[in-house]
C-alpha cells in the first residue's frame, strides 16, 4: 500500500468516530433525552451530519482516492472499494438537492403522522409528491454517478451491491406460491387445537430480567452493550457499545421478549465484526439484508423453533414464578403461540408466513413510483388491490393501508425489499449452518447458542464488508440467494408441523 | 454589524452544537456507557475535541475577527470580545504542546490513582514534574498571546477576566481571620448539645424521589433536564438539556440530598441563560466562579438555613415515612446536622467554615509552583505546613494531603481559587438579594424559591457573558467582591447561631 491509502485510512477513521458520536446521540434522543431538548438535538444532529458530509467530500479525498494503492491485501482492496462507493454516493448530489430532500422529508413526516391517523391520503399527496419527485432526482443523479439504474442506485444506499436483477427472480418465485401456501398453512392451523393464551399481568422488572437473561444466553456481551426502553425498538449505539431497546406490555410478555431476541440478532452481528477493521468502512456490517438476516435468523428461524421452545418453557415459568403445572406454559403451547399465523393489515405485526406479502406489494409499487409508471395518486387503489390478491384482505382505510409505514414519507425508497431478502437469507444461512454443523439445533434445545454463533461469526460476522452480500451468501451456503430454503422452512414448520421446525 | 460578524455568529453556532454533542457524550460516559466502550469513547471524544479546535482555529476565523464590526449592540460587542478571547486561547499554543500536555496529563492521572492510594508522592514526582513543566509552558505561551502574566493566563481559562490582583486582597482578608474564626466556631459548637444522627436505612428510590421533589421545588424544569447516578456527581449535558447526577448512601441521605441541591444551583444557572444567545459565546454561563456561586448559594447559603430547615423537616419525614415524633427529625436538629463544623483533611468533605482553608493553601502553592519559587519536590512539606497553620491538623500521609485532588495531575492549575471565590460571591449575592427583596427568606421558609430565583435570573443568569464576573458582581451587589459578606454569614450562622441564618 502507499501513503495515499494510509492517509485515507486515517481520514475514514475520523468519520467512523463521528458515526459513533451520531449513534450515541440518536440513541439518547430515543431513550433518554428530555422532551424540551428535541429541537436543539435535531440541530446538533444536522450539524454533525453536515460535518460528516464535509469530511467525506473534502477535495483531498478525491485526490487520495485517485492516488491510493492498497496493495494485494483483500481487506485493504475491499476497504478502498467501499471508500470509493461512499464517496461516490456523497458527491453524486448537489448540496441544494440534499438540502431540499431533507426539508421535504421533514415536512412530509409531520404531515404523515396526522394523515395516517385519519387514513387521509389526499392530505399527504402534495408533500409526498414532492418527496417522490426529489427522491427520483436523487436516484437519477446517484445512478448516473455510479453507473446504475435509478432504482438500483437507491437499493445500493441500503444494501451495497444488491441489484434489482438479483431480487426480481427471487421475489417472483416467492410471489408465485405465496397465496396458496398461506391458504394451506391456515387450513392446517385451523385443524389443530387453538393455542392457550398466557394470562398476566407480567411485571416490567421481570420481563426486563428475562430479556437480559435471554440476550446473554444468545451471546450478548453486557460489557459492550445495553438494554433499554424506547417507543420504537431498535439496535443502535456505537463501536464496542451496542445498544438495543424494547417496549413492555404488562398483559403480554411475548412481543417484548421476541423483540429483544430480534435486536440481539442485530447486536451479535455488530459485536462479531473484526476488531482490527472496526474504524474502517470495510469493517462495518454488511447492508440491510445481511443485518436483517441476523435478527430474523435468531428471532424467527431459531427462537420460534420447537427446540428452543423446549428449553424456554421452564425458563419462562421461573421468570414469572408460574407453578409448573399451569395450563399453557408447556413447550408445545409456547411453540404454538410463537408460530401462530394470521393474515393482517399491519406489516410490523405480521408473522413470518404472511410478512413477505407486505414486502412484495411495496417492492412492486415503489419500482413503479420511481420509474414513473405509477402516478402517486393511484397508489392507494394499487396498494389495496395487491394486498387483496396476496392476503385476501380488503384494506379498510389508508391508515391501515399504504400510509401505515413511515418509510416513503421519510424518502426511504429501496429499503423495503431488504426485510424479505433478510428473511430468505436467514433461512438459507440456517439451512447451511445446520447441514455443516449438525449439533447446532440439538445445542439450541439445551439453550446453548455457541455452535450457531461460532458458525455465524466465521461465515458472516467476521467477513464484515470484505465481500459483497451475494458473495457472502454464496460462500456460506454454496449457492446464490433464492427462496427455496425459506419455502422449505415454512413447509416444515407450518404445513408439516415437523418436530424439528 | 457587518457580514464578517454574521459569518462569525454562524461559525460559532456550529461550535456550540459541537459542544452540546461533547456534553452529552461526556455525560453518557459517566452515567450510562458500558465499561468495554471506555477506550473507544476516549478516542471519539478526542476526535470531537480535535474538530472543535480545527473549527475554532481555521484561518478564516482570524480573517473574520479582523474584519468584524458588531455595531453598537452591547451583546454583539461582548460576543465578539468573547470570540476573540476563545480564539486567542486556542491559537496561543503550538499543536505539539497541546498534544504533549494531553499525553502527559493522561499518564499522570493514571499514576495519580495509585500514588494517592499509597500516599506515595515520590511515585508521582516524575510524571507530575512533566505536567507542571508543560503547564508552565502553556501558561507562558498563553500569557504572551493575551498580554497576561502566566498565572493570570491560567486563571483566564477557567474564569475569564479574573486576575491574581483581584484575588490576592480578598484571600488575604480571609486568611487573616480564618484560624481564629474556626476556633470560635468550634468552641461555640462544643457548648451546644450534639446533633442527633438520623438512622436509616434510606432506600435509594425514596432518596431519588426526594431529590426530584427538591429540584423542582427550587425551579428545575424537568422537561429540559434529568437526574441520574454517577460515581462523581456533576452537572453537565447540553443546551436545553441540563443533566445532574448524584450518588446514594443507604445509611445517610444527607450527602445525596445536599449534592442534588448543589447541582440544582448549577442547573438553574444554565436554565436561566438568555434563549436568544444560547448558541453564541456571549450566551454561555460565566466562568467557574459565577457557576460555583450559584451552586453554593443554593446548597450552602439557602438550603442549610434555619428558614429552609423549617420547611424541609416535615418533607423529610414524609419522604422516608418517619412518624412525626421521631427524635432528631425536627427542624432544629436537621439544621444542626446541616451546619456541623469539623476540620478535616479532605477538601470535598469540608463544611463551609473550614473549606476556604484548603483553597488558600492550594492557591498559594500553585502560584509558587507556576512561578518556579516552589520546587515540586518540596510540595508535600509546604502543603502539610500550611494545612497545620490554617486548620491545626497534622496531615498523616500525602494521600490525605497534597495528593487527594486530581486537579494538578490533570494539569488544572488556576482552578482551585474559583471554589472559594464562588463561596464568597454566593454570600455577597445573597446578602444583596435579601436586602433588595426582603421577602426572599420568608418565602424560602415556605419552600417558595421564586423570589430568590427571580432575582438571580435578573441579576446573574440572564446576563450570561455580556459582562465580566467582577462587573456582574459589582452591578448586582453595589461593590467589588470581598470576603465581608461571607465572614458576616459565618459569624451569624456559626458564632451567633442566629435564627435567620
Amino acid at each position: 500500500m502507499n501513503k495515499a491509502y494510509l492517509s485515507l485510512e486515517r481520514h475514514f477513521a475520523r468519520l467512523s468516530s463521528l458515526n459513533d458520536a451520531i449513534g450515541i446521540l440518536c440513541w439518547d434522543k430515543e431513550v433518554i433525552m428530555p422532551s424540551g431538548a428535541a429541537e436543539r438535538r435535531a440541530e446538533n444532529l444536522a450539524m454533525l451530519e453536515g460535518l460528516r458530509h464535509e469530511i467525506l467530500t473534502a477535495p483531498v479525498v478525491a485526490e487520495l482516492l485517485e492516488q491510493a494503492e492498497p496493495g494485494d491485501d483483500v481487506w485493504r482492496r475491499a476497504n478502498l472499494e467501499e471508500m470509493r462507493r461512499l464517496h461516490a454516493h456523497a458527491t453524486a448530489l448537489p448540496g441544494e438537492l440534499v438540502e431540499a430532500s431533507t426539508q421535504a422529508t421533514a415536512r412530509c413526516e409531520m404531515v404523515w403522522r396526522t394523515a395516517r391517523e385519519n387514513g387521509d391520503f389526499a392530505a399527504i399527496l402534495p408533500t409526498l409528491s414532492e418527496v417522490l419527485r426529489l427522491t427520483r432526482e436523487v436516484a437519477f443523479a446517484t445512478g448516473e454517478k455510479l453507473g446504475l439504474s435509478p432504482y438500483d442506485a437507491l437499493l445500493d444506499t441500503f444494501d451495497p451491491g444488491t441489484r434489482q436483477t438479483d431480487i426480481d427472480p427471487v421475489f417472483t418465485q416467492l410471489a408465485a406460491g405465496l397465496p396458496e401456501l398461506i391458504g394451506t398453512v391456515l387450513e392446517k392451523q385451523n385443524n389443530l387445537p387453538a393455542a392457550t393464551p398466557l394470562s398476566g399481568p407480567f411485571s416490567v422488572p421481570r420481563q426486563e430480567a428475562l430479556g437480559r437473561q435471554l440476550m446473554q444466553q444468545l451471546g450478548f456481551d453486557v460489557t459492550r452493550g445495553r438494554l433499554d426502553v424506547s417507543t420504537h425498538p431498535f439496535c443502535g449505539g456505537a463501536t464496542h457499545d451496542v445498544r438495543l431497546t424494547t417496549r413492555y406490555d404488562e398483559n403480554d410478555f411475548i412481543p417484548a421478549m421476541m423483540g429483544v431476541l430480534h435486536e440481539t440478532g442485530h447486536a451479535l452481528y455488530d459485536m462479531g465484526l473484526p476488531p482490527a477493521w472496526l474504524s474502517q468502512p470495510v469493517g462495518q456490517a454488511g447492508g440491510m439484508t445481511l443485518h436483517e438476516s441476523q435478527s430474523l435468523l435468531m428471532e424467527m428461524q431459531v427462537c420460534r423453533s420447537n427446540a428452543f421452545a423446549g428449553w424456554l418453557a421452564p425458563k419462562l415459568q421461573a421468570a414469572f414464578d408460574v407453578p409448573t403445572t399451569t395450563a399453557g406454559w408447556d413447550a408445545q403451547n409456547i411453540h404454538r403461540l410463537l408460530t401462530h399465523v394470521q393474515p393482517g393489515f399491519i406489516r410490523v405485526d405480521a408473522d413470518e408466513v404472511t410478512y413477505p406479502a407486505h414486502i412484495l406489494v411495496r417492492y412492486e409499487l415503489e419500482k413503479a413510483l420511481i420509474s414513473g409508471d405509477l402516478p402517486l395518486a393511484d397508489l392507494p387503489s394499487a396498494f389495496n388491490e395487491r394486498i387483496h390478491a396476496l392476503l385476501g384482505l380488503h384494506v379498510p382505510d389508508d391508515g391501515r393501508g399504504c400510509l401505515q409505514d413511515i418509510h416513503w414519507p421519510e424518502g426511504l425508497f429501496g429499503y423495503f425489499p431488504c426485510y424479505t431478502l433478510g428473511a430468505l437469507t436467514a433461512a438459507q444461512l440456517r439451512e447451511a449452518a445446520c447441514k455443516q454443523v449438525p449439533q447446532i439445533m440439538p445445542a439450541i434445545a439445551k439453550g446453548d447458542f455457541t455452535p450457531l454463533l461460532g458458525w455465524l461469526r466465521e461465515n458472516v460476522h467476521s467477513r464484515a464488508r470484505s465481500a459483497s452480500m451475494p458473495q457472502i451468501v454464496q460462500d456460506a451456503t454454496g449457492r446464490k440467494l433464492d427462496a427455496s430454503a425459506y419455502l422449505a422452512h415454512i413447509q416444515r414448520r407450518y404445513v408439516e408441523r415437523a418436530e424439528d421446525a
